[in-house]
């Protein structure tokens, strides 16, 4: 890996260069050949007697050494072209940018602005505009087809492979296809299952999209808060979690210099950017809850439209009515915009401005194509208050709000918990299915328990890694810093590690047909003592690699039958590997299909005999490479 | 934490002193009044109005200030009184120490004998030796009655609440009770439900239990390899391992200093101590499985049963019939003790010696009361080979070999995988508990995916937080060096914390009465910002407080209503607080029971005024803590 170190210092440095052993690559559609549909290959050893792997890439270009990265001028925007000749857009002036964006921040504490600015594009009525809409209408657009690409990982239709995978699996009634077409992708966007979160002025994007039946997405948040962290910092962090495999990443900034930090992360983010608005609208009115308009509201809306940001979540659910549900509850309301809006409703006594103008919001956000990430204001921040009624009457309200951006042709996902014991996880994904109508669940976590702060990460990749499995079609990552602190760029890895696990694994539960082709791929290489391709294989090869040099650094020990583990003498997969080798030297099925029978007892004792020749040799000298170790470190 | 430094460094240095904010108590059951059974007790701040919350502690004497430690002496051997006092056993003089036990060590890398020698206790032939068989014959011993006090967490008998958390909670057909009486645990050990693994010769230890309807535990598993590691770095990883909450600790050590290595960990060791012994066994026969033969095992059997294993993993279930089902997998046999006793097998063509001397083999452990923990030398070793055919057959012999092993009066418990996706998992339960007559499951994870090496305490945490719900007894951690290397002492404590992690959420979701209340006390503490009083609760109390130091290091910002995640304008719990504040000093129910309507308008029109009024007082200044902190750092 090469961190990029920029001339201008105040610019931010981010990491570039291929993973360990990959290299980038890109499918090109049948039915769209000017699209470039990224992927990554893992280069296996010239030991494997099988071809290389390739797999979903969410880095963008900034692991393809081919491209220039030039985060002053940010990405390249491909995307742009998709828009236009589609038509039903226009250009205009877009709003001005205003000190309060920025949180009012002095001249001596002013981020630097982005240099280039781009007109905003947004829809015009009378035409389709949305994926939603598009779908509706039968038309499969470009995004369309490159994310059918996409989920595809590479793979040829084997239909057979496929299907046995399928019916192996258990998927709780989820429609998981043998393989992806852009006519699959376009009926379940159609039916609401899936959404392509991508705002027509993000041109910078690699579309992708989220829903039960494809591939299993996370989310990583970043952002600074009013305590710590800075543009610089929250650019490297997106480049970061989107090269250890964040499919979305959502910008919860606060404090000032807001709209600078997201415009840095939009013009060079190649996945989708979400917020959550009422951050911003907040800091506009200098942090006073009850001081926030419909106006103010509205106004941060179409800015943030106008950058270009994929998503928003928008905590329409939180009516007066609900409030006093949380009451008696052990941590009150834990979402940030919940509270916010709580707040607001209970000083004015008037239900939420974001629920009364529920429609105006859909109207702004279909003319970008902005999608619905509908909040959970309400969910549960304990164990204690898990599956209670505040937040299931929000979500019945939530699933009232879906149909209603859909008839105004926007698409929809909602988010879910948060904090659930396992055996209440289930629960909450049958109840987001029926109340919203199969709209696709983004939920956080949940953390399974209570009690390790520190370790959320792995709290919450237990329910993560269940409530994918049970249907949820994208994971909220949580770091180990959650409930203590700001990620740091170590946790940010840390965090998107844990949650691809989850992910990956709940693939596999459902029986995704390609899900298990790399986990095959590295129990072949660990089986095989390719050490390399072990670790290439694997999510994270630097750490799996600095773990085996702990105890074997040499490049010898890469190619050895053993590790530190158990030793040369005590390896399973050597001593099978053994038995192997000497079944098949005897060329006599009898002895793979042996059973006690004295038909066979010559070539048994033959076996035997051979057994007891071969003895010591077999294994290394474990005492030998210990000293060899020693002498080297 | 304070770390003794031994006068003499050729001892092992171990860690002492209680946990933050914690504090030893010893409870005294009515019916053995000279018993102590120990429980931590998290003493809570003084802002808290609650009580300090107990909780259960595996760490023995060596967080007890008031107990000198001495590894060079042991612990006190405070059993041997029980096990004398109810007769039938024999003192005698054991079996010498021989070269070979040792691996033949030169005396140049001998490592120091353990230096008191104890002789050791057996049962005699008539008498009543096992808790097996004391349970059957109704009598209730003090190890009995000391886990059952153990297991109720200080708690006093509160029927409701219990069966409230117990109604609330899904335990797939376990029969957690109410409150653990000693007749209760009598009752599930001559069910064979339940074992009490503890060696007549383990004299330090302190009693616990594994069994479904009991606290889900956990094994830690420590040892050198021939490639690496000290018995000075395993005594202090067991001391390390119980410290963070380790249940029973297995010795998997291999190479020479073998039976010195073991030693030192017994006498030492207040939780049962579980090994393999045909590792030992392969030692005295120079590494080669071929040469290995029933009398090498039986007298490594006796040898370590003399010295106080608490329980054996033994793979009688290794038939020569089943290794040829292991051929087609990917990853072949991937347990060491199975793949040894395969080899072993096919080399003689004769069936496992461990099977055809299976009644002899309960001889000699019944009169020590050594368990059986029924190895799984054919579970499987990748996603791609869970639940095969090779795996199942050897998991019916297993149940064949319970209850062989439950008439000859001996405690057993099985082992399970392993590798097994999610979608797997339960069907390895349920078919444990019908084929072994619900003898408690003991699994390794199991692993859900296989693409993360470095990570597999994720990877593991999550099938085993799973299994452990559906009923497993004792999950066996997984560290993050798996398949890549030997755990040292960071990784130890990293798989500890996962695995606590993952046998509370499984306690959790069953409903245990008590598991629910720490969950509480740590939510009740986050809301009302006792910092302090969260970190304490949690499994890990110094790494929690060290990543809130990170940001936020004052020791003001320990009673700061928010942290550096969202900062003081936009925390949730703060907010949260504000309104519920507001709400109690109108002290007008409907302000709580909120509805939209008219007949509180005013009431409602005074809040809002009030709230007004309250406006950006109720914020710190965030720019002030940033300010601080750099001032500060």
């Amino acid at each position: 890996m090469n961190i990029r170190s920029n001339p201008d210092t105040t610019l931010p440095a981010v990491t570039t260069g291929p993973l360990p052993s990959s290299r980038k690559i890109y499918a090109v559609p049948d039915s769209a050949p000017d699209l470039r549909v990224p992927l990554r290959e893992i280069i296996l050893s010239e030991a494997a007697s099988e071809p290389n792997l390739p797999v979903y890439d969410t880095s963008g270009p900034y692991t393809d050494p081919s491209v220039t990265i030039d985060v002053n001028a940010g990405l390249p925007r491909n995307r742009i072209a998709w828009v236009l000749e589609r038509g039903g857009v226009e250009e205009y002036v877009g709003r001005d940018i205003k000190p309060e964006d920025n949180g009012n921040v002095g001249a001596d504490k002013a981020a630097k602005a982005f240099t280039a600015h781009h007109k905003p594009l947004r829809g015009l009525d009378g035409h389709k505009i949305t994926q939603l809409e598009f779908a509706r209408a039968g038309i499969v657009t470009k995004e369309m087809i490159y994310v059918a690409e996409r989920e595809n990982l590479g793979r040829k239709v084997q239909l057979e492979r496929a299907e046995a995978a399928l019916a192996d699996g258990e998927s709780f009634g989820a429609s998981v296809p043998a393989f992806i077409t852009p006519e699959f992708v376009r009926d379940e966007i159609a039916r609401g299952r899936a959404i392509i979160p991508c705002n027509i002025n993000h041109a910078e994007l690699e579309p992708m999209i989220i829903g039960r039946n494809f591939l299993t997405k996370i989310n990583a948040n970043i952002g600074n808060s009013a305590v710590t962290s800075s543009v610089e910092e929250e650019v490297d962090k997106m480049v970061w979690a989107i090269r250890w495999g964040a499919d979305t990443v959502m910008d919860l900034s606060t404090g000032r210099n807001i709209h600078t930090t997201r415009e840095w992360i939009l013009r060079n983010s190649p996945v989708p950017i979400g917020t959550v608005p009422i951050y911003q609208a907040l800091e506009k009115c200098n942090g006073d809850p009850v001081a926030l308009t419909w106006e103010l509201y509205k106004d941060t809306l179409i800015e943030q439209c106008e950058q270009g940001v994929d998503y928003f979540t928008i905590h329409a659910g939180v009516r007066l009515q609900y409030i006093h549900l949380t009451a008696s509850r052990v941590t009150g309301i834990v979402s940030r915009g919940g509270s916010i809006m709580a707040k607001w409703c209970l000083a004015h006594h008037k239900e939420s401005f974001l629920y009364t103008h529920f429609d105006e919001i859909c109207d702004i956000m279909r003319k970008y194509d902005v999608s619905f990430s509908l909040g959970d204001g309400l969910r549960p921040g304990s164990i204690a208050d898990a599956n209670d009624r505040a937040q299931f009457a929000e979500l019945e309200t939530l699933g009232e709000l879906t149909k209603i951006a859909w008839d105004k042709g926007c698409q929809v996902m909602i988010e879910g918990p948060g904090h659930v014991p396992m055996h209440k996880i289930k629960i909450n994904m049958d109840k987001q299915l029926k109340e919203c109508g199969e709209a696709p669940f983004y939920t956080l976590g949940p953390l399974t328990t209570d009690i390790a702060p520190g370790y959320d990460h792995i709290t919450s990749g237990i329910g993560a890694a269940m409530i994918g499995w049970f249907g949820c079609a994208m994971l909220c990552y949580v770091t180990p810093k959650e409930h203590l602190g700001l990620p740091d760029r170590n946790d940010v890895k840390t965090g998107v590690i844990t949650y691809k696990i989850a992910a990956h694994a709940a693939d596999l539960a459902k029986g995704h047909p390609a899900a298990q082709l790399r986990d095959d791929a590295l129990s072949r290489a660990r089986f095989e003592f390719r050490w390399t391709d072990q670790f290439n294989l694997g999510l994270d090869p630097d750490t799996a690699k600095s773990f085996h040099d702990e105890t074997l650094p040499k490049e010898a020990h890469k190619v050895a039958h053993f590790c530190s583990m158990c030793g040369p003498k005590f390896c399973s997969m050597k001593i099978t590997q053994d038995v192997r080798d000497y079944a098949a030297t005897l060329n006599d099925p009898a002895t793979v299909g042996m059973t006690i029978s004295g038909t066979i007892e010559d070539g048994m004792a033959q076996m035997s005999a051979k057994f007891k020749e071969m003895g010591g040799s077999v294994y290394l000298d474990a005492e030998k490479v210990k000293e060899s170790n020693k002498a080297l470190s």
